[in-house]
């Protein structure tokens, strides 16, 4: 939950697991933020089949995250926050995989930052409205990727470079002894895609 | 999630964990079903302070919940579906806290059942809208307890007697070859309270 998590920029290197939890598919991604860059480490879905038990589908999203945390040791979890949800029912169906993805970060010791929409869309496209396509662009050329992550583990991997966007101004701060807004010197995009406005 | 979970019934006893997740506490009580007979084995309450992060807080619920599947080894967990929420955040939170008891039973291998509100309060009380002081009084009868248990341990009582209605009731349909909505020969009140109404 606190966004502030200690311990962010301290060190050159750190690791960000994004989730983007969701009832039928859950998106991951892992990035490194090495001083000001960003480079890509690995991403993947988890698809739960609509066919097992509810209760079966959360322990096969859990498992499979607690592996991600196992394999990739992040040093953080982003995750989006969540304002609107269709009705009750899908709130608490998403929920219930939220629950499980923030036990697999405690269950690793890890930290976890929240951000909300807004927030990861202006960190990746510099547009805090941009499209589905537009984050999976964005993510796709930051990231120099080689081909189009899937829409959920682009969301997951935007989530990740929004927190690593904040570790990366902190040790550029910390390095340069600047202080503000600014985020001169980093690789950000803030008007990159066409039309974006920030 | 599937109320008639496999295996009810097959054996005389059955050990239920009954649930009551929440946000601040989450209650929890185990009952035994011997045969028609409903006896009494464990309840209490999980506080996650909030002074910890929901993670923290998720993890703190998960792990009491684990241990209490393996110490008393549950055959089923019976659960009170949700159908409202004040809005969507308190429906997310919700979700989060079902999200990882639903997983702690997955862990253990324990089938779940769910059950609506009014299901659960007429199985206890005989009454579909009883108050939460009727149910605490009709589980502490019931159960034979020496004092009446705190609120959400009470509703977790009561969605474990819920489901071990069902067991007791299929145990004596098997037993007697009866079939069809009749629960006489059980130790369930109808109208047991005063004014109570089924």
């Amino acid at each position: 939950m606190p966004v502030d998590a200690g311990g962010i920029g301290e060190g050159p290197i750190e690791t960000i697991l994004g989730i983007d939890p969701g009832t039928i598919k859950t998106g991951w991604g892992v990035i490194r933020v090495d001083g000001s860059r960003l480079r890509h480490v690995a991403h993947g879905t988890v698809r739960a089949a609509t066919t097992l038990s509810q209760d079966r589908r959360l322990q096969r999203i859990f498992t499979e995250l607690a592996r991600v945390v196992r394999e990739h040791q992040p040093t953080h979890v982003s995750l989006e926050k969540v304002f609107l949800a269709r009705n009750v029912q899908s709130a608490l169906k998403l929920g219930q995989v939220r629950g499980v993805a923030l036990l697999a970060a405690a269950e690793g010791g890890v930290p976890v930052a929240e951000y909300n929409s807004v927030q990861v869309k202006k960190a990746v496209t510099g547009y805090g409205h941009a499209s589905k396509a537009q984050i999976q662009q964005m993510v796709t050329a930051l990231l120099e990727l080689s081909a189009e992550p899937q829409e959920d583990a682009a969301d997951a991997l935007a989530a990740a470079i929004c927190h690593g966007h904040l570790c990366a101004f902190r040790t550029s701060a910390a390095t340069t002894g600047r202080r503000g807004r600014s985020s001169r010197g980093l690789r950000w995009p803030v008007e990159a895609l066409p039309g974006g406005k920030g």
